[in-house]
């Protein structure tokens, strides 16, 4: 593939900023990355892993002269960056963002872009429970989805400059409204790690188990729900915090449901229960079939049928 | 490994039943492994691939001179199952399960039981999200913990002859009292799938997110859930009816916790979410050091660092 910025400015280093390096460099997208970070640790790594071209150390420096900025910093950190780096701005450069959360980040980005940037935000659906400059790879996104939600007045030209960039990344692109991302993302993300979270949290809690015992007996179900509860706490804690609509939104309607289950193991409505049970089965068919999981047996975890690992 | 019993009666033929013919047969434990499932598709299927030496019609037929008889139906057919052979077993027999709940079905199978056979409850904390015939496979219990819950009365011997056996198949046994293994269980296994199939029940019940937008965009967190929840529904309905009091208990926990995160949420209390969330990351550690999943990103889903399947 051919080219497509001269110049890509990351701020934050982290996992998926250390992925798009990875990801640019394998097909060539970019004439230069040049990189930075908050902390100096950070900055230090990348540098000596070779992350980027160049790791600078402010980001008003790394933007200068870039055709695109990718603002890949926790939500709440947003606002104070592009504050930072609004006056320095190529004319003309598209500035993006990773963000979890659209609209918050859209109303907090926005008011500090000069006009002749071409604002494009963005959010590729792809992570892992780990994080820093050490974790990305050049595969994260591979036939995963990236959601661009263009602002009114975006140009559109702009707009398909960066998801021809994701798609040399590997990502399948779509567009679609701020709003609606946020609801979606709070079903499909943000609620279900609040739920492992709080599990991983009752599991730890309890005087009467230990974390020995729960440690020991989790490959019966609760190990799946500690991978995405070991995921960044700052990142978990801004989105919550800037998707508070969606999320209380999806949680009322997922106590809601709870509690109904919760009635019918008190009263001992086993069809209740075995009708839920059955409908749940078709999705976890549709997500396979879309190539978004394995169907090996516990997400294939370790070679299971060589070495055991289950 | 030398023969541990002579004639092993395997009561139905699923995943755990399955899993335990090819783990026998993988060390040679037993002399002669006899099946026998309710449906007749089931049978004929062990049949045609060999599962057992012998597949007969009836749990009668089946337990009829074994030394070792393992009931491994779902918890709500286990009385009727014990009815039903208790007549025909022989004498000095040594009686196993492997349900998922053990004071229910203690207190199912034990009235029905002749008093020269020795019961030994057990549960192979060990699975995957399929079922059938066709879904076991040796490496199942490998390296993943047995609990043995012997009752007051059994003979200290059958129990260590048992555990010889779950040995030579792979696990780690160990011993524990009924009512504290319901407990441990509703923490790191029924609640957990409880909370797995109301979020997937959730996502598939909204109107304003499709089930093709939730599938689409499942990596971001919502697949790690639907695989527990696509997990056998009749199997864990009879769990939650029979684990009624523990799995109550632990979801009470498990809401009191979730509205406090969600008070958080909606006050904007971020130090009680980032607290919160830095403390679940040491449970997730615990369980990869004890060998109990691994550390490799997303579960080390088919082999993301050359096939990008992330």
């Amino acid at each position: 593939m051919s080219v497509i910025y001269q110049r890509v400015a990351l701020i934050g280093l982290g996992l998926i900023a250390g992925s798009m390096a990875h990801a640019i460099r394998r097909r060539g997208l970019a004439g230069e990355i040049v990189g930075t970070a908050r902390s100096a640790e950070t900055r230090a790594i990348a540098a000596e892993i070779g992350l980027c071209d160049r790791v600078v150390g402010t980001a008003a420096e790394a933007v200068a002269g870039a055709d695109l900025v990718v603002l890949a910093v926790p939500v709440g950190a947003m606002e104070s960056v592009a504050a930072e780096i609004g006056p320095h701005l190529a004319p003309d450069a598209t500035l993006t963002d990773v963000g979890s959360v659209k609209r918050d980040v859209i109303q907090a980005i926005g008011p500090h872009l000069p006009a002749n940037v071409h604002f494009v935000p963005g959010h590729p659906l792809a992570g892992t429970e780990h994080s820093g400059p050490r974790s990305g790879f050049a595969e994260l996104f591979d036939n995963r989805y990236t959601l661009l939600t263009p602002v009114d007045g975006t140009d559109p030209a702009a707009t398909e400059r960066l998801r021809t960039l994701w798609e040399g990344c590997g990502a399948i692109v779509e567009e679609m409204d701020p709003d609606h991302h946020d609801l979606v993302l709070a079903v499909t993300s943000h609620t279900p790690h609040l739920i492992a979270y709080t599990m991983v949290g009752v599991a730890d809690d309890l005087r009467r188990v230990t974390d020995s015992e729960v440690i020991k007996y989790s490959a019966a179900g609760f190990r799946d729900f500690t991978r995405i509860a070991a995921s960044d706490p700052t990142m978990w804690r801004d989105v919550f915090l800037s998707n508070k609509d969606a999320t209380l939104e999806i949680l009322g309607r997922f106590t809601e449901e709870l509690f109904a289950l919760q009635r019918a193991i008190r009263t001992g409505d086993g069809d209740h229960l075995y009708d839920y049970f059955t409908r749940t089965r078709a999705i976890r068919r549709g997500i396979i079939e879309a190539g978004q999981d394995t169907d090996a047996p516990n997400f294939g975890r370790g070679t299971h049928r060589k070495e055991g690992a289950e």
